[in-house]
């Protein structure tokens, strides 16, 4: 007999995530880690038709900490009662802990971007681009900012968005790279994901690469895209989306329990979740 | 390595119940059975201090299944779409059933008393007294109507809960048993249960055990009270509350996944849901 169920009681901690289309990575790292430290919560990813009503039932069961992805992550601003630093910093909500009914928002991609930046050690005396201009790029955008980064630009076709990005965080806007070849550059763009309509693409030319000393890609799969193994061929500090969603995962698991794992299980835990 | 939380995925449906002082009965039970037969459902108890922010939840997560007790069994009737004949009989509400998010209360221990009444062949033609005049006579007194009993007297020392009661199903009202012995006793009061003030006695005198024919007690724990043991050493008919509950349990297992067990799973289950 299996025993998936049969070892929840009345006390333990329920944690969930919101999406619109939601996958099973979330679900697999925090139960493995659960089941590893012995931990009494359980984590169970769900979707909504009704958003109010789904963050109602995160007060109303007691839900301890709800993961919230695209399409929520501006609309749940209105139905928590606080934001933390990492909210406020992008106007961006991922997680949300509840603490005794008192729901506070956080963002663990931009604590996750923030984090790596500052353990790869990149110099924020030097410039840095960030492609693209969705919800990642303002994330890194904002990183970079509160890290001192003071030569930043914006690189996205859509002006719209990219202008109004730039304009925010007080940095630059282009259309292209074009022959600028900045020491540090973030891809925030699909190009490179896995299934997409670019994953054998480099987001930029491959000299861009070769002229930057830090490559950080925000794809998270597969972990090592043609960007990455473009750097890492030519011996450039890489960071990966991998490491970006894995951490992130990491922050919340921490803000729902308390405990912060140990690297080599996290790394186990981030390895069974990617195997869905 | 534990394994409880590691098998779910974001597809495992959630059932859960709410209730004021949550125990682990309900959790076992269900889960138990899922981990058996290898349903993908994972079951857990939860209390709230929102009734109608818990309902939205049912709804805004998707939850398929919800069992209700006290105090909401009678708040949630307003929260639902739908009463089934079984909550309507009764007014009274255990069990809410979400599909495609349609809500429609039942209540399981109606069903559960008819199908007991039925299953032991106690018969309608002669007298029964029902002794108590809370949720559960209520919910006996709803069966024995309509199951065909002319002859049923509420016997509740209670003049208003007892005479409305009576009233509401068109039968009789006596404070006490006095000197009538009735052919079937049913006991819905909390005299013999465990734990409780009044564990060891009798709800009515022993001669009234030795006159009748059934005995049925709705005391869920321990499954053999003092009425219990009095009624089958004198070779009577016995109908116990754990029967009750295993069975309620059963039927919102029914509502919720579709699957009826065989009867050895459904004993095993229950004796797995009475350890805790």
């Amino acid at each position: 007999m299996r025993e998936i169920a049969t070892g929840l009681t009345k006390d333990t901690t329920l944690c969930i995530s919101l999406s619109g289309r939601p996958g099973n990575t979330g679900t697999r790292f925090h139960n493995w880690l659960y089941d590893a430290l012995g931990l009494d919560f359980v984590y169970k990813a769900f979707t909504t038709t009704d958003i109010a009503a789904a963050i109602a039932g995160v007060r109303g069961l007691g839900i301890r900490g709800c993961a919230v992805s695209m399409p929520w992550k501006s609309d749940v601003i209105a139905l928590v009662d606080e934001l933390d630093a990492s909210a406020r910093a992008i106007d961006s909500v991922n997680t949300i802990v509840n603490t005794d009914g008192r729901l506070v928002a956080h963002n663990t991609d931009y604590v996750a971007v923030a984090s790596l930046l500052a353990s790869h050690r990149v110099p924020a005396d030097r410039a840095a681009a960030v492609l693209g201009s969705g919800g990642m790029a303002k994330a890194t955008v904002a990183a970079l900012r509160d890290a001192g980064f003071g030569d930043v630009t914006v690189v996205a076709r859509n002006e719209a968005s990219g202008a109004a990005l730039a304009q925010r965080y007080g940095c630059a806007w282009a259309p292209e790279l074009g022959d600028v070849r900045p020491a540090t550059l973030v891809n925030c763009t699909p190009v490179g994901m896995a299934g997409g309509p670019e994953a054998s693409d480099l987001p930029v030319p491959v000299d861009a690469v070769a002229a930057a000393d830090v490559v950080f890609d925000m794809v998270p799969m597969p972990a090592r895209t043609p960007l990455i193994e473009a750097a890492d061929a030519r011996g450039k500090t890489i960071i990966t989306g991998a490491e970006v969603m894995s951490l992130q995962a990491l922050e919340q698991f921490v803000l729902y329990t308390g405990v912060r794992p140990d690297p080599a299980l996290v790394a186990e835990a981030t390895a069974f979740s990617r195997l869905s």
